[in-house]
This record gives structure tokens, sequence and C-alpha cells, in this order.
């Protein structure tokens, strides 16, 4: 069985599990309050040029989201985001679960645009509504698409001109980043977000995601956040130790950024052989999640062989097939894939 | 510095991570459909005697906590538990973060007693106050305090005659069930608990616990509480391969059990020591947690080479503090505190 | 000035004014264990048929909304509603809240379907998602139609199978039970819900909402809920009177029923003289609620001489403005619009 | 049967009586945003000297906590309170399903000190506890004692001295202002307090709450949280009729004032008589709540002719009942009382 299921579907990456290793002895204090954090934190920073911002450790994306956004909201207050976001569908309503609304605008390629944020906070003008706050984006979106640095400039804007906060998902940044289509910069992100996170857990770590608080306003007491919605990671460390791997040697050598690469480059040609083959696609993807469109017969036939989640039944026998590819992603599969279609 | 800070200090067993090593390239489903979380599954219900239980996988002890107490009660229901409770004291209000009040009795022992909720039910008689509903319990306590099987089996049949639910945190169960003066057996737990878990993080492993729910009426949909509030690992096998590795061979030679062993073993050498030394302990410990009383000046002194926890001020210019052991504690530690005071 | 801005405008009818005034010096006891609430409950059972059913006085619509749904759901169960349902627009997220995302679906004419209900269950496979467990609806709707009996027991149907339980609001149930085109009974009301309210903030009291809960299921400890979400009021004595005023004499004679057909009345008089002036309507109303189109000028014409909602801005310099009467509006009043347009 | 039940036991005040009448035809928007509730705020602003406060009015006291306390806590946040504060014992929970902990300093007097306060906050020193952010405290409080102008200050003192804030809970303020023991000024509430209310539930509306928040940075938006709780009455200017009758001519000549000296005067009569018989009190109390201790036999025998709540059983075959007057309590009742001891 070929997996194009997830990017987490193996353990971490072979850099990570060394440093695992080698630091399993190791004796430090917990809950993130030792060196392995503070470096990771410093090579978060300086490849973010973010001198000035808090970096928190947490395990999953989830979690980071509900903790982030439950700090930063007032109870009455609401996050925007496409209806093909995260946190409006696939987090089981952890948004809700804190108290907070999530309003949704339709999209079908997942990117948020500054016309969909002026319609959302139009439509909630007082007292009897709840009032956006907070943009929820994420890079690259859940299907695929990454943003233009001048749209994530222009959300900027028009976030800062009606008073909301910009907070992006991370948790396939470095795919995004790593596209040959982005030309967005890492210090773009802290110049126009409030907050945002770095994906660990879909970029080569066994779990974990490095959440940056930009904005000032939202630092204070947010360890209290972690801890409260149960994100405390007793050995804090692991995340440290994962993160300082994946971010050490500077930005553009990164083995995160490498990983983000790899996997972009096995999954682009992967799509080409399928629009070459002729088959259509429910949107282009320039990261490492692609949404091919067979025939319901065919997708039968790849089940044999490859596991992938099936997205959407479209109409006249044909299935929206999500395949995904990973650091771990051998270009031997991509070529099975092609050759069995 | 010689760490007697946590059991939590280190990375994980040496045979913990070489399962982890061993397994990091395989690829399977992602949230814990796997087959390693199968099986450690498996191993737990039989360690445990529990065949019909579910069992979860979760990352840290609070997370269990809420996810658990937040799908058990409805929305007005109250945990009862010792005014040392961990989800009282430690978690930050997180079981008030999902809308539940923790009523507390007064201890300094760490046990809860019948008379303690008998109490605490007659002084919620109606609908103007919270109406208790679950028993939280800690066996280890947080003052390394055990239950008495008698004791146990005394809490299940008060909680049965008053309608609540029994909870046990098993944090530090290991320690427990290993102490030489423990009488609770695996399977008391199963016909005692409505729900309990047994934990890793402080006990050999990277971080994990799981949570055994044995009250069918509880089981239902709880995955969908643990996507909810944030704590379902992504790739959550590594808790299948580490609970895996700490329960195979059986209980009674379980690393699991061994490791509770080893860390009691050094500790109670601590505590004899100590006590022979002359000083006196806030309450007796036959677990792998310490609370020996020093002048204020030894405690000066032993900061300078070991690590550890000040649990409170006592007065005449002494200090509680706490000493814990774990699997990476060396015996040579031990002899450098006594040495030490 | 003349008021067609909501049927909330005023006090009391004449009839609960005489009543709170007669016993405005008797003793009760508080919290709504005093005679008046149990005569009232006893009415309103007998008025729907529904001798089993527990009944419950609230003050406000948000919080018998807000109450009851979160008494009902587990922590990851959602509401489904029509993309116009109160709960999901006006409520200023008080269901999210208390912990529960509202699924919407999309709507004209404010009627929730067996298709939608089906398309929203679908949607929702998995522990990722939420779980749509409760169906919101309102009769009369936040447009003004109704459903008929046959619509009424489809949704029954649906449920059902489908394992939701049917919440009806009714706010504007006096409006639409009294319509002309309505063929519901009270007693399918019962058959047909879990859970539904009848109002009387809208229908002729100061201020109360009854609400019934049929299933025996939803039943236990509902006024712990009542307390815990701030509903519960210290004169409770005061729904009683209110409620045992509007509801003696039997269903067909009752106070109640009669402000219905008053207000639809005039209402349809309104409509009636409004499409014959040759002004269309957002939607066909049968009840007290009117949405008719105007040009922007002749609004703000009316707006000089009559206080009414603006519904929303439509194309073409027109807008669509809401139209409300209620048991204090006067025929006069009904006849000095007529003359305007 | 004679009520000493509490001081909700009837309607309202015969002048609030009146107005609800004369008023009751008028036509106004609702919500609270009418003439009346204008005129009310500005009569209370005037009265207790805060022309800056925002003031909302509210149905009732739990509704009134909860609101203020979830709005101007941050999720991790805390309330401090004695052990017999209302929040923590009979709201059902109320403050702790929006999230909070409430974290309660044991008392008999009922009285919350800076000594308590500092206790309070000395135990939660870091992000594993909850933060104490707010001192809530009841004039009256629940056992009938008030505070000093000087305990206040002092207690506004060592809040500002450790960032919290004060809030008082003021369900019997009117009582307390108008005892004879009292040497509070309305103005002293204004600079001590962060947010107060004022209660009408207790002293002569039919319902009702005027929350003044004091504290600029606690103003923001909190109308959406009064609307999403669902405590924002639709015919809000009830509210607005209410406390305008109840404060109009000025404070020392208020209705309201007068409703708590009378209340009081029978009060004190009723507890002179009392310990003149030779019976205990519970704590001296200097206003409208009294709580004599006697022997369960006499308790038993008055409970035949009177109405009273039971405040608990002491050791020897004694019982502390509670007796509270009203506007509505007639000398008679008390002296029937004080023949029957």
């Amino acid at each position: 069985m070929i997996f194009f299921q997830n990017d987490y579907s193996e353990g971490c990456h072979p850099a990570v599990l060394e440093a695992l290793n080698r630091t399993n002895f190791d004796h430090t204090s917990g809950y993130g309050r030792d060196p392995y954090c503070e470096e990771a934190a410093g090579l978060i920073r300086e490849a973010f040029h973010c001198e000035g911002a808090d970096v928190h450790f947490l395990v999953g994306g989830t979690q980071t989201n509900q903790t982030a956004i439950a700090a930063f909201l007032r109870p009455w207050e609401a996050a925007v985001c496409t209806s093909l976001g995260h946190i409006a569908v696939h987090e089981t309503g952890s948004i809700e679960a804190t108290g907070h609304k999530v309003v949704t605008c339709p999209s079908e390629d997942g990117l948020l645009t500054p016309e969909m944020v002026r319609a959302a906070v139009a439509a909630h003008p007082d007292e009897h509504m709840v009032k956006p706050k907070l943009c929820y984006i994420s890079d690259s979106t859940e299907v695929g698409t990454i943003y233009s640095r001048s749209q994530l400039y222009a959300l900027r804007d028009v976030c800062k001109e009606l008073g909301l906060y910009l907070y992006l998902d991370g948790a396939r940044l470095g795919s995004a980043l790593a596209s040959k289509e982005n030309d967005i910069r890492p210090e773009d992100l802290s110049a126009c977000c409030d907050a945002f996170y770095v994906g660990g857990t879909k970029n080569g770590a066994l779990f974990g995601e490095a959440l940056v608080i930009v904005n000032p306003a939202l630092k204070a007491d947010f360890r209290y956040g972690i801890k409260q919605r149960g994100g405390m990671l007793a050995k804090g460390r692991l995340l440290g130790v994962q993160f300082g791997t994946l971010f050490k040697g500077g930005f553009e050598k990164s083995v995160w950024l490498e990983i983000g690469r790899y996997e972009n480059e096995l999954a682009q040609k992967l799509q080409d052989g399928i629009v070459k083959a002729g088959y259509p696609l429910l949107v282009h993807s320039p990261t490492n999640q692609l949404f091919p469109i067979f025939p319901d017969k065919l997708v039968e036939k790849l089940a044999q062989d490859f596991r992938f989640e099936v997205q959407r039944k479209m109409a006249d026998g044909k299935t929206c097939i999500r395949l995904v590819t990973s650091w771990a992603t051998e270009e031997s599969a991509v070529d099975a894939f092609l050759a069995a279609i």
C-alpha cells in the first residue's frame, strides 16, 4: 500500500529523530522553560524577522487555533474565514466550544478576500449580532492554494481599517513558502499578521506548532491560556528540540524549508502527470495537496494500491480525491501512481 | 546539577525510545486509527481486566481530565475533589473553562473520603447550587499518598449510592500500584471507577495518558470530545507505540510497572535517609514524591546542587520541599542528596 | 409617530395588566414555585394537549433558546437551522457562547425542509466535525411565513429517522396559529416537537416565554439550567400570572389566540393594501410581520410619520422594510399607512 | 401565613405599579433604547455621583453578575469572594458556566478583607493556576452585614495595588445604605468600585438591577454581552420606568432609599425583640435579613404560622433561620412573630 493519505502518516524526519535521540537523557525543567525552547524561539524570530514577537510551542493545530483565538477575543467577538476554513469545518466546533462564533464566507479556492471581510463586517452592524474581530486564513489553504504577497497585504490593510486581527494558520506553511509560485517572504508574515503559527506536525516533526504573537496587545498572560486549554506539554523541550532542528542554519537552508521544497517537487510532478493524462483538477494547487477528479471506477481501482482521502463526490460518476506528499514520500510512489492512471 | 524536580525532566525510557526509532518510518493512518493504538488498547484492557472498556490515548493529563470531565457532565454538574486536587489547583481552571465548578473538600493528605463526598452532596441540595456528579481522585495523590483497596471500594460504594461517577487521575498510577504499601490490583480500578487514566508522561513515555472508560453510559461519541478540545494527535500512533511498549509482556512484567518499582525504591531510600537524619515529613509517602521539611538555610544550600520544587513555606524558618524520582534517577543522586543533608 | 416597529413597543395587553394589578400584593414563594405558575402550566398543558410535559417560564426568547439548547446537547453537538434562524443571526452568538455550533442551511423563506436536514447531517460524517443533533425552527418564521401541518410532520419524521431533536421557537406562535393559512393544531406541536416555546413577549405579555418539554429524556434537572443561565426570575409568579391570563378559558377563546387573530387581521389588511397599490413583497406573509419593498424615496418619506425596521437594501433604488402589527396597533394606523403610499 | 421568607414575595411597590400602569400604552423602541431608560440612567448617575459611568439595566442579579464578570475577565482570570459569596454558592455555577473559577476565602460574617485578597493572590503565583483578577463583594452581605466606609476604601486600595477589579453586588444595597450603622455614601461606591449594581428586585421593583460601570476600560461593547447572555429585555423600558420611579426626587428622598429605611426599621424591631427574648443570633445584622437561632421545636411551631428559610442546622437541637422584611411587611407581622417566640 502506497500512502498519499496525508503528510502525517509517518514519524518524523531523520534529522528530527536524531535530535530527539541525542537529547533524550538530558535533564531540563518542564513546560517549555528549557534551553531548547529558548533556542528554537530565537531561531524562529530570526527566520521570520520578528525580534519582538512571543513564540509559544504547542502540540497540534486545532489546539493552537483554539488557544490563540480564545485568548484574543472577548466573549461576543467572532472569527471570520472562508467556508473551507479548517476551524469552520474540521475542528469539531473547537472555536465555538470556547464561546465564539465562526462566520464563514463562501469560497471555492479557500482564499479569503478583502471583499469578503468587508461584507462579513457589514452584515454584523449591532449588538444583536456577534462582532467580527479576527480574520482566520491558512497558507497553504485547505485546498492547496496559496496567497500572493499582494493579497496578504490587502488583507492586512482591510483588517487594520476595520479593526480586526489577522491570524494565519500555518499548518502547511512550509509547503506554501517553498512553492515555486509563492512570493511571500517570511518577514511579510510578521509584517501582516497579528499572530500566525509555523506548522511542524505536517512538515517533518513528530508533532508541534510554533505560535508567533506579533501584536504586543495579544501577548499578555498567554501561557495561562495554553495551560488552561490543556496544551502545555510537560516535556515541553521536545518541541524546542524539534523546532530547533527544523530551523537551524538560517531560513533558506533550514530543514523545514527543504521539506517543503521536496514535497512540493513530488506533488508538482504528480499534478503535471495527472493533467497530462487528461484528468481535471478541482483547483490548481502549487503545494503538496492535490485534488484531481477521476472516474469512480478508476478511484476504486486506485484504492487497491494507494491510500488517499475522498474529497467529495462529483456529478457524472466522478470523484475528487486528495493526494498529499510529505518528506517521506518517495519518487517511486509518484511514478507508480502515474503509471496506474 | 542533580534533578529531583520532577518525573518529566528527561525524554523517555530507553525501551520507548527504541520503539519510536524502530517504527518511525512506518506508514499509518492518523488520529489513533492505526495498528499500534489498537494493540496498545488491547494490552491495557488486558492489564486492567476490562475487556469491554474503551481506551483512548491523549497527550497530557490536564487535557485528559478536561476532556473526560467535560464529556461526562451536564452543564450544571460539578466535580468533587480534595482541596489538593490537581484539577482544583494546578490546571489553571481548565474544568471551569468547560463550564463546570470544582467543589473542594479540605484535606491534608490528599485522600478523598466517603464522608467528604456525603458532605459535599448534602451541601448542594437544590437547583440554586451546582449538582455534584463526579468524584475526582488521584492515585498516587498530589502529596504522594495512596488509596487502600478498602478505601477505593468505599468510595465506589458512596458514589453508587449517591449517583456520582468515580473518576481516577492516574498520572502517577505506576508509582502507586508499584508501591510496597499498595494493595489495589489493576482489576480493582476497573471494578470501582467509571473511568480512569493510566499515566505515561510521568512514567517513562515522552508523553501520553491512556483514558479507560469503563461505564458504558460514558462511552458514546467520546472521540468528538477529544478532537473538540484539541487533544487528537495527528500522529496518534506515537501514543500507541509508547503504550504498547510500556505494557507488553503482561502487567507484572511490564516496563510500566518496572519503572514504578524503580522510582519507588530510590524514593524510599531517600525518604528513609531523610527521616533517619532527623528531618520531619509533611506526610509519609510510599511513592516517588517526597515532602521533607528542612531548615531554610539547608534548603538554600541544597539548591546549589539539586533542583527541586518548594512545596510551601512552613513556620519557624522551615520549608517543605518536594523531591521526585523517576526512571532516569540514578542511585548516586540519592546518595549525594543524603550526603548533603 | 405611528409604530409598526415591533410587537413589543408597548407594555402589556389590558387583561394582563389587570391581572398584575389584582395580584400585586399577594404573598408567594419565589422562583416560579407558586400557585400562579402551577395554574398557568396546567392551562398550557391543556391547550397543547401534552399532559405529561414539563412547562417552564422564562423571561425572554434568547434566554429560552440558549437555556434549552445548552441543556439538550452534549458539548460537540450542534443545532441546525436556516440561514435566517434567529439563533444564527440575531442572538449575538448566544448558542456558541454555551459551546455549540449553529449549522445553517441557505433559505429565502425561513422554512427548514427535510432535504436541508439530510444534507446538513450528511455533511458532518465523523468526529472531525460537529454532530448535528437538534433542528431549530420558528413558527411563524423570521420572515413571517408559517409551516403547514404536513411540513411539520415531515420534519418530525426526518428528525426521528436521523436521531435529532426538533425544537420550535414560538416567539410569534400566536400569530402563526391564528393565521387563516395555518392548519397546525396545538396538539401537533406536542406530537412533533421534543420541546417548543409559547411566546408571550411578542403576544401581549410584558415579557415571558413558556417552554414546553415534551420529550421525557430532556426533562431532568432543567431548573438547574434556568438558574445557571440567569433566567430564573425571583418573582417568578409574574410569569404565571401573565400566562394564566393569556390562556384561561380554553385555547380557542384564549386572549393569547385572540391577540394573534387581531394582529393578523390588521397585518393582512395592510399587506393587501400594499399589494393592491402595486408594491412587491419580499415574501408573502400570512402573519403579523410584513416585508414590502418600496422605492427608497418613499421609504424616506414614510419614515417621517411611521417607525419601522429596514430589512435590507435591494437593487435598483429599492428597500425592503418590515412592518409589524401587535395587540396595540389601531386600525387607523393601518389606514394612515395605506393612505401614505 | 405570614411571610418573612424573602424580600421578593410580593409584586412591586405601589409607586412602581402606578408608573407601570401609567406608561403601559406608550410606544417606544425596544431593548432599553427609550426615554425611560435614558432618564433612569441619568437619575442613577446623579444619585451615585458618577457622571461618566455607563448604566445598564438587567432583569436579575445572577444574570447581572454573570454578564458583568464574564465581560470583564479574560478566560483564565478568576473572581475572589468570601465562602458565603452569592456567586460562589447560590447561582448554580453561573460564573463557572462562562469559564471562570471563583476563588473563595473562608468567612463567617460575609465581609471580604484586604488580608483575604492578598492571600488569594499570593496562593496563585503562576500560569499553572488561575489568575485572580476581580474581587466580588456584596453590600449588604449574604448574612445581612455591611461594609464600613473605611473597609470599602481599604478594599479599593488593595485591589488597585494588586491590579484587581472591585465589583459590588448591590442586590440589597438599598437596605445597606439605609442602615443606621452605615457610613458609606453613594459617591463612595463610584469612587471605590470598578462596577457595581443597584438592586431593584429586592427593593421594590417587579424585577431589575442597574449595573453601573465606572471604569472606562470595562465599558466597551457591554451591550453585546447583555444580549449574548440572554439578558436584553425586549420591552426594556419596563426597567427604565421602574428605576425612574425608584430614584426620582433625589437620592435622599428616593422611594428606593425609603424602602430600605422601612424594611430596616421593621427588621431591627424584630431583631431587638428576639435578642431581648434571649435568643442568640448567628451574626448581628443591621439590615433587613436576620439570622436568629431557635430551638428546633420552636422553629417547627413557628413554621405553622410564618414562612421563612432555614439557614442551617446548628448543634444541640437548634436551628438558625432567616427572617427577611420588605416594603410589603407590615408592623403587625413583626408583632405577631415576637408574640410567638
